[in-house]
């Protein structure tokens, strides 16, 4: 029986964990606050405080953590994976976190032999819940093939694009997309209602051609209602686009748009609004055009 | 037996035409060039070189012309609907022109007794092809009630929008939103070129989560091969973006990054490639990255 | 003696006229208001209340008026200056109007045997009171030779840029360039403020180097001060960005600051701000920074 | 009499050093190419190849390098400033960097019981020879007092203007406005150019208005003749344009055209022009206007 220690159990980490119990296997779950732990234990998985301990025993560890520097603590820590797992330990990262930093986690593990995989994923937390996370793995194909069965049980359109490090690439376009296009979702809501057209009817024929997008199917119906309780929050989002930014920026690529979004999602957060819902650029652009609902 | 009369015999015209005289109308096709007509007649319509003619003998009247000054010399001149028609005769206009003239048009109808149905489309020449088309419409709720079954036959997403000229502002909003996403998945594309990223992997991956949109599952393929064969020419959404952005300033309506696309899109066409399809923003921010493919 | 019909006695074209009379010339002014015309009749001009009448005798005529169609109005309406005037007669506009509509005036007027010149200012309030001036001249050179003498008594740096309309296109390039530099200037005060630095000391060093500019020199204490009174209004400020962003546009111009911050000062004139001092764009950074001062 | 090491003889530090030599300082230089120190000793000053040895004697230290990594390695370096200069010794650091770079550098020498001054330069080149450099001096009261006599040797602006990297953060405001201005001004000669208008003139007329600047003043006459030899790499103004736009999103101010501008300085760098003088972004507005005049 495969043993998984998985390192993270928030919004995200947690259902991913629960999935894998109920997929069978041996999941020891990993996490700052007790009572993520216990609701894992209380699923059928094994809990702990230490990720020393964790990974000690594990055939296949797992992190979903929030930033690049939590990565960089747990993988390569006194306390954590490589000082402790067995060499030849898979290693998935399935934080959205810095290509370089990635990559750099990538080299040290391979170098200490251990076999590592990004793996970051995006759907939000209701993609956790039901198992249909997209995921962009990067990693050597040896290592990707021994994820993929474990991914599959977590998410649905599972991608392997390129070596270690892709992954995260490939989130950071994710992200910039996503930004992007709910500030013109956005944009064209206010628009339409400054002139008084039936948005919900819009929202539909919009969706239906080829401006189609998951942000008018998933999020509009929300952002018509004003009602930006998370989701993905807007200081997550604003972290992604940090990243993508500087990824562009030392890449010598021109992304003019995605730096102005990333302006705007820096305002929305420096103006409070940081724990809203990424669609609530919806306020600022409401906001810059006098027609303030709140 | 109902007789349409069928002005702008073009890309989207002529097979919209078509799709009318196999659901068993009586079609008149009036156009510019006269092989558009033949090939109408060929069909099993009716052709005729002038509009004043065509629209005397019919109940209902089409236009599909380029831009708000033909709307104008077609619904408003000498030789054109208003002068010409029957009072009563139904008018659908499925043109892309400014709301504030589709509002001044049917104003200037509906006081001489005409029905007025703004009726833009979005979907391209495939979804007029194949009778795919979103349909945004905008007028009276009796005039609407009327076009529904002929729209019925040319498109697949149909909405009532609002009242006459919202139809257009709906059209609007969506080449915003469409000139935005193109521009979104172009930086995107180019950031993952930049890393060597597999981006055939990539688009699928991205267009199974939020970052999913039309533009990936239709036009991306296309975008990295290089093949930017008109679709729907920069030419015509520079024309469009102008009046989204002149709506936007004239409601004061912020759309900072419908602005922004506003602009490169002008810079393509000023650099010589307004007859490229729209998804030729990618050459751009090719060009901005120091990454010339050509 | 030289009679001279001036229309538009507002905040510029006031003092401008009382300089003129200070001069020497026979001035007959016209305004919509009365007491504008009470106040030159009491410098030592003449008033009347009718354009047809002031120009009839006149040897030059000046306008100083808000927009475009109010010069449209004056010079080519029935009661107006080319159908009143004596041919021949010197027409210098000087107000800010679009390029096109400029060039069409002078057209118009060259067609009927008048000589047309095109001179827009630039120096507000403070200038016309000081004649200081700025003054961008468009037109044939015999025209402008012989209006030179005039704008002299009003101005300080008076320039002969090319054709009809030519002083008209500078001065949307002026517009362009100080709204552009208000706003940096704006986001350099905000980002200093932010880190605590000596801002007054602050703008004295920036003002002495290559940063230098004529709103370190001029605005700058106010805007540290958050004093907006005008000066010259964001209303009028908005109108010249509409003016510069189309002729860019018409021209196939890429002006990318230029269309960013007209979207920022629309979006300031949105927030109900139009009646302050353009350096007002200050309080739209602090707003986008979470740092609103009032 | 005082010593001073100066360590970074570039086309900005050897100017500078010289001019201490003229003073009468007893100056010790030190370059990573052995050139530059011989042009000094040529000119009346002392040589080295170590840091070490030239701080070690030294009362006053001065740098002027590159960037952030090169004042870390010189100040915190075994082999650099606070390891083997004197405590007391006053430290100048005259090079434009990262204001938290600075601040901890600060810090460091502070806790070291040095002085420690940043005091980055505007004026170029040509300000650096002529010694009419604007200087923006951030430190303790009594440490800025000690190096003003010195500074006074090499520059004509020298503003105090708050605690240790308060010169720098300045210094970045100043970049930010730098690169801002001279965008505007190029959007500014394009369209001009586009409408035929005489430029030499317009230049003229839009330098004595409220559109007045130091780049209409001593940047735009090469502009006009595509003259970009350098004057100020865009490589360098690239960096800055880091620091200014990183330093902006630390604090949460929201700088929407500085980092537009940050954007074109990336492109124009990403096609390959990071040797030209900043101006040449007149380079890019051209492109993106379809008018390339190479």
């Amino acid at each position: 029986m495969t043993t998984i220690a998985f390192i993270g159990l928030g919004i995200m980490g947690g259902p991913m964990a629960a999935h894998l119990v109920d997929a069978g296997y041996d999941v020891v779950g990993c996490n700052l606050s007790r009572p993520a732990v216990d609701r894992l234990v209380e699923h059928g998985g094994r809990g702990t405080n230490s990720v020393a301990e964790a990974v000690a025993e594990a055939d296949v560890v797992i992190t979903m953590v929030p930033d690049s520097p939590d990565v960089e603590g747990v993988a390569l820590g006194a306390d954590g994976i490589f000082a402790n797992a067995k060499p030849g330990t898979l290693y998935i990262d399935c934080s959205s976190i810095r290509p370089d930093v990635s990559r750099r986690v990538a080299d040290e593990g391979t170098a200490r032999g251990f076999r590592v995989v990004d793996a970051p994923v995006s759907g939000g937390e209701i993609g956790a819940v039901e198992a249909t996370l997209s995921i962009m793995v990067g990693g050597e194909p040896d290592d990707v093939a021994l994820a993929m069965p474990i991914l599959e049980k977590v998410g649905r359109t599972i991608v392997h694009v390129g070596p270690p490090g892709a992954g995260q690439t490939v989130k950071a376009a994710n992200q910039l997309i996503v930004a992007g296009t709910i500030e013109l979702v956005a944009e064209a809501i206010v628009f339409l209602e400054a002139y008084g057209v039936d948005t919900e009817a819009a929202v539909r024929v919009l969706a239906g051609g080829l401006a189609g997008n998951a942000i008018l199917d998933r999020k509009a119906a929300n952002m018509l209602k004003r009602e930006f309780t998370p989701g993905f929050r807007i200081d997550l989002h604003h972290k992604d686009m940090g990243i993508v930014t500087s990824a562009a920026r030392e890449a010598g690529v021109a992304i003019p748009l995605g730096a102005h979004v990333a302006q705007l999602v820096a305002s929305l957060r420096a103006q409070g609004h940081g724990a809203l819902d990424h669609s609530a650029l919806l306020l600022q652009v409401e906001q810059l055009s006098g027609r303030n609902s709140s």
